[in-house]
C-alpha cells in the first residue's frame, strides 16, 4: 500500500481497489453465468455483467476528471471471493445447490462492493466531489439491487427437494 | 471444499466459514483498537470484539445441536479482508486518515459477515431450525449495527483539516 497523506488519496486508492474489483469479476461474471443451472440466475449475472463494465466505465471517467490514470490495485480480499465463486461453478453438486453455493459467494462479493462503493461516496462527498458522488451512488444501488435479487432467486430454489446423500 | 450433497451439508459448510472468521476477528480486532486514535472507534472495536466471542459461542451452540463438532474452515478471503485491516493499522499516515482506513476495512469485514450471516439465516429456516435461525439472526443484526456505528464514526472524523502532503 502506498503511503497515504490525505482524503483524496485515501479515496483514490479506494477508487483503484475497486477498480481492480470490477476488472476481476468481468472475468468471473461470465463463468459464474455458465455454471448457473436456474435460467434466472443466469440472466441474472449476464444483466450483471453488463452493470459491472458500466461500473469500470465510470470509475475510469472519474480517474479521468480527477486527471489520474485508471490503475487498479490488486485485492487480495476479493480474488479471494471470486475464488471461491469459481470452486463452487466447478463443484460436482446437484445443480439447485450449486446455483446456491454460487449465490452465497455473489453475495460475498457484492457486500465487498457495498461496503466499498459506500465509503467512496462519502469521500467524494466530503472532497465536495459532487459529480463523482453521484457516478458512485448509482453504482451502489445497482450492487444493493444485484444483492436484494440473489436473495430472491436463492429462496426460489428448490433446495428443500433434495435428498441426503443424492450422487451426481 | 467437501462435495455438498444437501441443503443442511451446505449450511453446515457454511456456519465453518463463519465460525472460521470470527475466530480470526477475535485475533484481528485488538489489534484494530490498539491503533485506532478515535476514542469511540477504539471503545467500538473492543465492544465488538466481546459481541464477536459471543458470536463464535453462538456458532458452537448450533454445531452442537446439529451433532456436529466446531470446526472452522478455512476463508482465504477473510484472511485477505483481516490482512488489509492490519495494513491500516499499521500505516504511518495522519492518525485519522489511518483510523478512516482501517474503519473502510472493518466495513468490508462487517460485510463479508453480513453476506455469510444472511444466508445462514435463511438456509436455517428451510431446515426448519428455528433456534438456528434466532440465534444467527441475532448475530446478523449485531453485524449490521456495528457497520452502521462505523459510518457514523467515519463521518465525525475530521479528515478535511488534513493538509495534503502532511509528513508524520
Amino acid at each position: 500500500m502506498s503511503k497515504i497523506n490525505n482524503l483524496r488519496e485515501l479515496f483514490i486508492e479506494e477508487l483503484r481497489d475497486l477498480y481492480h474489483a470490477e476488472n476481476q469479476l468481468i472475468k468471473a461474471l461470465p463463468k459464474m453465468a455458465k455454471a448457473s443451472s436456474d435460467a434466472s440466475l443466469r440472466a441474472g449475472f449476464e444483466h450483471h455483467l453488463e452493470q459491472t463494465k458500466n461500473h469500470a466505465t465510470r470509475l475510469e471517467q472519474i480517474f479521468e476528471s480527477l486527471g489520474e490514470k485508471p490503475k487498479g490495485r490488486t485485492c487480495d480480499a476479493m480474488k479471494g471471493l471470486i475464488d471461491e465463486g469459481d470452486e463452487w461453478a466447478s463443484q460436482r453438486a446437484e445443480s439447485s445447490l450449486r446455483d446456491a453455493g454460487i449465490i452465497v459467494a455473489a453475495q460475498k462479493v457484492e457486500h465487498y462492493e457495498i461496503a466499498g462503493y459506500g465509503s467512496v461516496v462519502s469521500m467524494a462527498q466530503r472532497l465536495g466531489l459532487e459529480d463523482a458522488a453521484d457516478l458512485l451512488r448509482q453504482t451502489l444501488d445497482e450492487e444493493a439491487a444485484t444483492d436484494e435479487t440473489l436473495t430472491e432467486i436463492a429462496l426460489g430454489l428448490p433446495l428443500e427437494s433434495i435428498a441426503a446423500g443424492v450422487d451426481m
